[in-house]
């Protein structure tokens, strides 16, 4: 029942001082809205729709600034790792949450070796997994012995190049006991809509964080950017940095009342 | 920006006293929560899974039933209409909103028969159609001079026996200009999934209907029963009337906040 | 185990002169590639996407075509009933097979109504149906005595404005013991995919045919026109005449090695 | 337009003898039928649904058993490769086709390191991909100038725990100019459907076969055993190993008869 927490930043590390500017914004953004914050960037891109799509600065650059942010702005911060073997890297670095991505969530390997860092592990559900397949999945870090897991909703394959968000989700993932995050900007993806790059309709990004949020949910994860149309990767789906603070004041509302009123059971 | 109004009542006609029994239930309900209310059954079960599923009173008897509760209760009624010819009866009973059943809402004449009454008309969008696909579908009834369309969202095919809703269908039918409503029983159900019947799963019609008035709409769409597991027909997905009024309780206090803050465009 | 029948024609009548030019013509190449042959066209397209889409000659004159090709071709005809009123006008016109459409195939009075001509009955499964949905649908028909029915495949709603052709769903419709229909101009529409009108992918529909034909199948269904692109209806998803009969000998041959070798319980 | 090739084994490799037995049955087989052979086995199911599955005898054992299979019995061999740093090692044990499981197809250093090895590659498609995305995906390892690549319909997510194949799949595929293969048993996978395992549905895998195979495509993916119901992995969608020759001599019938008669474009 604490309050909603907004995981954000941009979709991939560009340099530190972007990296601040962005912490520093949404951190006071989410401060004046009651809000928790946790910093979210990738150092590698490792699945671009094509071979052309800029990848970020690696693992050893990217930590390294996720760690600096983590220090002058002392939010936690969230990287995705892709590889068994970055995640030991990734967590004696600081990184509070280790997260897997949706294509990489069924990776035994890595979701064993995210585990035993002991940091916090946020899994992302699969494009093409229901709801009720996430048990086993968790049960994978679950048998590290480290329970600290986060279950993140993104939308499920529908058609060609779309994607859905089955709200039903929510309350479905929530049955595991772990805390449940909607991943609002890449659950409105349209994944290789624009032939060698992935679309998106970032005009529905606040539409299903506010649904997901009056359903009663830990965190909101929201890409963002100062000027999307112009970021390395997935800019139709980010959220102008500048639109966050009416947005989170917003979804603060929502999730004041959904805790008022969690879903009857 | 009125309050919410609820489409409300049992799947199909029963008896005038049943009838009577739910509306009155529900009126008080709705006062209660400061919402508006409308009743709903069907005359006649025109589609069901089985040729043995029950089927309803049949138009006269229906329409008859229908009146009493408008004149009893003191509240508008809404019912189905499945041919060209019922709508002109329909509406000299004294019907105030006739509906389009999904499957039906691409028949051209049954369209304008109805918009030809003069009535409200709540188009339901069929499973297999995009929220964009209604435009064209309302533009047929708006074709007659009549203009009081509602369009209603009650999920769409997700694989074989599955509907999912999407969320985003609630802003982009919002787009017409005409009302939305959210039929949150019917979005649960699992067509055919009992072989030879409908099932449902009437525990996620609460989470749909918060999700969707979280957004914004005029109305909310839930077929009750005070004993759902020996209703005649959609008994897997209607919601106990004992349990009503919480969650109109809850709904309200969604739609009040949703109307404070409607979704910035 | 007999061979193919090909169903075929123009999507809606348009005059006597066109449908005898396209059903000679069909019935040549039929008989050329040793397959049995069905006129195939629509009076009234009652659930044309836009209002202002063509709807066809209307019952009176559209029976009246369609037994002058029955009576001059010599070939059976098989035409779409939307009203139950018109079954019987239909089979008294001597319409062979009639064809409950595909979002009508739930409606228990057509079903009923078609089945007690007496003549046979061709049901498309809708595209918001499992195969295995389509048993209680012909029970529905056989409960009038009538066990003369077919069973359509025309694709499944995949995402939206698109259809997805499972081919398991031909075995599965077969197991109900009817003669079992591959639709695949239909399979390849995109509903609603130009906005005001369906848009199709004509090159996919040998495709479909063929993987069909490759399974032993009853009976194909293709809708043809002399001149696609300016049709009245379904263009995009018509095969041209002129390309029927190269389509139809690879057809009879696919057909005469499935049947050679049915595919094993 | 060469004849068919049949790339088939168990899903995980259980013992030296256990491949060699199911190898040598299956090349005798595909020699009678006429058809060319491929011995495929997985020495790591890195992705199982529970971490309770089996997950085979790892790399070293795996690759030098794949070493003995391709020596004795004088076939090609695949696997499938879950990390980059498993690529060059797999080749260099004499690997002739390395297989990019559908999960990791996006995986950028995946296929690099895959396209660097030289040996062939096999590419499947994810099942949260169109047709059609596959192009930049097969352009990553063509980037190695490795043009040595085939790419692999294995089904598309429809709903939740089911896969559908779309047929329209193997022409768009082969427009990127790299054979096609479809993988007939995967594509019967109900991923997730038993809860803590993935069901099947064998009897399809057939269906599925001959439906492609008669479109013109370079190989069939078929995991076969002499038991099924008792292999650690994949049970119910693997064919018996007895039910393969007279599959085998189906599908090259179809074989024959599709390349005789190519698709017309």
């Amino acid at each position: 029942d604490r309050p909603l927490a907004v995981i954000a930043g941009p979709c991939q590390l560009e340099t530190l001082d972007h990296a601040l500017t962005i912490a520093r914004s949404m951190a006071r953004a989410c401060e004046a809205a009651g809000l928790g914050y946790v910093f979210k960037a990738s150092y590698d891109k490792a699945n671009r729709t094509s071979l052309g799509g800029r990848r970020g600065p690696g693992l050893d650059e990217g930590l390294a600034i996720l760690g600096k942010v983590r220090q002058e702005i002392g939010c936690p911060v969230l990287t995705d790792v892709h590889a068994p073997e970055h995640c030991a890297a990734a967590a004696e670095a600081g990184v509070d949450i280790l997260q897997i991505p949706a294509f990489l969530c069924r990776q035994t390997d890595l979701l064993l070796a995210a585990g035993r860092t002991g940091a916090a592990v946020n899994i992302k559900k699969g494009q093409f997994l229901a709801p009720w397949d996430m048990g086993p999945v968790a049960e994978k870090v679950a048998s590290t012995g480290n329970e600290r897991i986060l279950l993140t909703e993104r939308g499920v394959s529908f058609g060609y190049n779309t994607l859905v968000t089955d709200m039903r989700s929510i309350p479905q993932l929530a049955r595991t006991g772990y805390p449940v995050v909607m991943d609002a900007t890449h659950a409105v993806q349209q994944p290789g809509g624009l032939g060698g790059a992935s679309g998106g309709q970032r005009e529905f990004a606040p539409v299903l964080a506010r649904a997901a949020v009056s359903l009663g949910i830990a965190a909101v994860f929201i890409e963002t950017h100062e000027d999307p149309d112009n970021a390395p990767s997935d800019g139709p789906n980010m959220i102008p940095l500048d639109a966050m603070p009416a947005l989170l004041s917003d979804l603060a509302a929502f999730d004041r009342l959904a805790k008022e009123r969690p879903l009857r059971p």
